[in-house]
């Protein structure tokens, strides 16, 4: 602990913060609708921006939009404790996911500043363009190019459902900064964000002490059949992409359930080409995922989609293409920057438990290069990625409070 | 038969016709794209007035754009008998759907103005609005309303995906008439169509002599589930709109096949509200039919998709609204009609046999108030709605020639 037990954010700040946040984007069904590199995205950066630096900080943005607002410590020979999270939303997202963690950090900056408190080495507060990956693929898109998965090139170059590129996107908004990708140095990294599940709730625990996360594969699948007359093809001359995908769906559910609790497996997008009442599908365009925190799984989940795909294939002759578009191992988080959050939980008396994430966040893509954890709070009814996501209040505060905490032990007295 | 027993039609004109309008909505693939009031559609129409006005027939046109071109008879004091169908097409179309019958039309006339030949009974060439429902809902719409199915204020209203009127739409390509819906009066009706199945090409017979028609009945449904995060709902938790989705569209394929051979079913339409590979899908809207020669078969299947999305939508918790948007009968042809073209098959020496029409026609409206039937020829592989589309030059002359003898059989010196 630190030399400072009794210091806490303004819980209440914190929570004004991010009603007034929500207004950029927000939905008719109280959520908000944020795609990264948005208008809407804009506006939200611009409020960060101004607040970052009435705080005191100096905020650099590299080529693809990443944000770094920086408070000096005593030792600027170190690389800084980084922090913060993503302000993006899902088409259809909630006020908390990326947005709390974000904030929070941006709460622990104003706390310091008023306690007076000044850091042995250096804080950086983040923001991280594109953690959704629902408008441009990859998600994680920032965090992963700054650690070097992918290159500058590769991800200026993806586009849009519109046919936009993230460049041209980055540019409309005033987001293409001039500092190289990657060149922001860290000693460690720190993540605050909602559980988006439903574990802590249902527990009455406040703080999740994120050891590990799930390995991800993403796909995108392509399934050609036949178009022809919906009224005039008897079933068993029919080759329907749209039957097929059906069982596909199925699949993948049933392999998940199968390779439980943890593994989770979806199709979240799905689009017929030339949809019309009386044709038979001729072939349809999908997205599917699998998750979970053993690789072994991971890996058995993957070549039973395989060996079902052939045999769906096969008997309904039809043709079924499935690329995958982004592999993430299973992370394991850095074992002192863990005790770090759980040691802030309990001198701070929350009750915590050890938890795995099920999301990918971007603290995902920091581990790789630097010592990282998180830090999970509940959310109601565990739904994220939603209009309805919601968060308490006090459960907010407990969570900026433990990366306050975390922050002290890390950046303190005592080096990270 | 009649006193001109070797009278043929001129098959290269007709194939001529049918490759000259096909330049109307001609896509990469050898298809045609012609949704129904297109600025493709105005210009098909245009061809087709003007074609027929050069063959000596007066082109009326009604309120709703279906288009009667009348060639007068001896007896002008009887109802004209009617032939011909289409001009539109599905989005991803043929050469052949629709259009073969419409054109066969004008061959007949022009066969007829060059033997000198002059009818009974007058002769009316129709094209029918909207025979294929892929823009507008429904399907048959300017026939069911010229036989009273559907008020003209209604079908005016309907609008299409962008949110525009079959008014408007008929507006646009200048093909709202003066003629009132339903005053063009029948004394009978013919209609050539592409088989669109495989029956007639696998057994090697020409001419398919329609009795039946199946009964339709078309639904629009949506499943409201609930979206929450892909990676972080566990799966006994999730109330996913597409893995329902998914055992509906396996339900109505199942339902078919158990109620064969002559049931089918089809979810042609699907498409998920906010679509995010990492989002379960919260909501689907979704098309489905169910067609069968036999109107009990036609209840049972209705009857077992309700009970079966019962069961899914208990299980799986997720709301399931399926509304029936038309339904149609069973149609049996008239059996003069029906007399006439296996006559006229059997006079001309061409290998018939009788058959149930898997696809709704323009035909299956008249049937309702006049005596009417159709006649099959086969199409390559039993392929329609599909730019594939294909059927052999001889094939499409067979057609027409036993249209000529049935409408001479019908309007000759016999009257309908």
């Amino acid at each position: 602990m630190t030399d400072r037990p009794n210091l806490r954010v303004d819980g209440d700040r914190l929570w004004a913060t991010l009603m007034e946040t929500a207004r950029f984007g927000a939905t008719e069904k109280g959520g908000v609708r944020r795609l990264t590199l948005s208008p809407e995205d804009g506006a939200v950066r611009d409020w960060f921006r101004a607040a970052c630096e009435a705080a005191g900080m100096r905020v650099s943005v590299d080529t693809l939009g990443n944000m770094f607002a920086l408070r000096p410590g005593r030792d600027m020979a170190k690389p800084p404790l980084g922090f913060g999270s993503h302000l993006d939303t899902q088409p259809t997202g909630g006020k908390f996911d990326g947005i709390l963690g974000t904030l929070a950090a941006l709460e622990v900056v104003r706390t310091l500043n008023e306690a007076g408190i000044e850091t042995e080495v250096p804080l950086c507060v983040c923001n991280w363009t594109n953690e959704e990956g629902s408008r441009f693929v990859p998600a994680l898109m920032g965090s992963l190019a700054h650690v070097g998965d992918f290159t500058v090139e590769d991800i200026l170059s993806r586009t849009d459902a519109a046919g936009i590129t993230a460049g041209a996107a980055l540019e409309a908004i005033g987001y293409r900064g001039a500092m190289p990708v990657g060149t922001q140095a860290f000693g460690g990294f720190v993540e605050l964000h909602i559980e988006q599940g439903p574990l802590l709730e249902a527990e009455g625990t406040t703080i999740g002490v994120v050891e590990r996360g799930q390995g991800i594969v993403w796909y995108d699948g392509r399934i050609t059949g036949f178009e022809s007359h919906a009224g005039s093809t008897p079933m068993h001359l029919r080759r329907d992409a749209l039957a097929a995908l059906s069982e596909l769906v199925l699949a993948v559910e049933g392999l998940a359930v199968e390779h439980g609790p943890d593994a989770v497996g979806t199709v979240g997008e799905a689009a017929i080409a030339t949809p019309s009442r009386n044709v038979i599908p001729g072939a349809i365009a999908f997205s599917a995922e699998f998750r979970s925190p053993d690789a072994t799984i991971l890996e058995t989940l993957e070549r039973g989609l395989a060996a079902k795909i052939a045999e769906i294939a096969a008997r309904r002759r039809v043709e079924i293409a499935l690329d995958p578009v982004w592999r993430k191992a299973p992370t394991a988080f850095d074992p002192g920057v863990v005790a770090a959050v759980r040691g802030a939980a309990q001198a701070l008396g929350l009750s915590h438990r050890p938890i795995v994430s099920g999301a990918a966040h971007d603290a995902f893509s920091l581990a790789a290069i630097v010592p990282a954890a998180m830090i999970f709070v509940p959310c109601k009814d565990g739904v994220s990625h939603n209009e309805l996501e919601s968060a308490e209040k006090s459960d907010c505060a407990a969570g900026a409070d433990v990366l306050l905490h975390t922050v002290l032990a890390l950046a303190g007295g005592r080096a990270p």
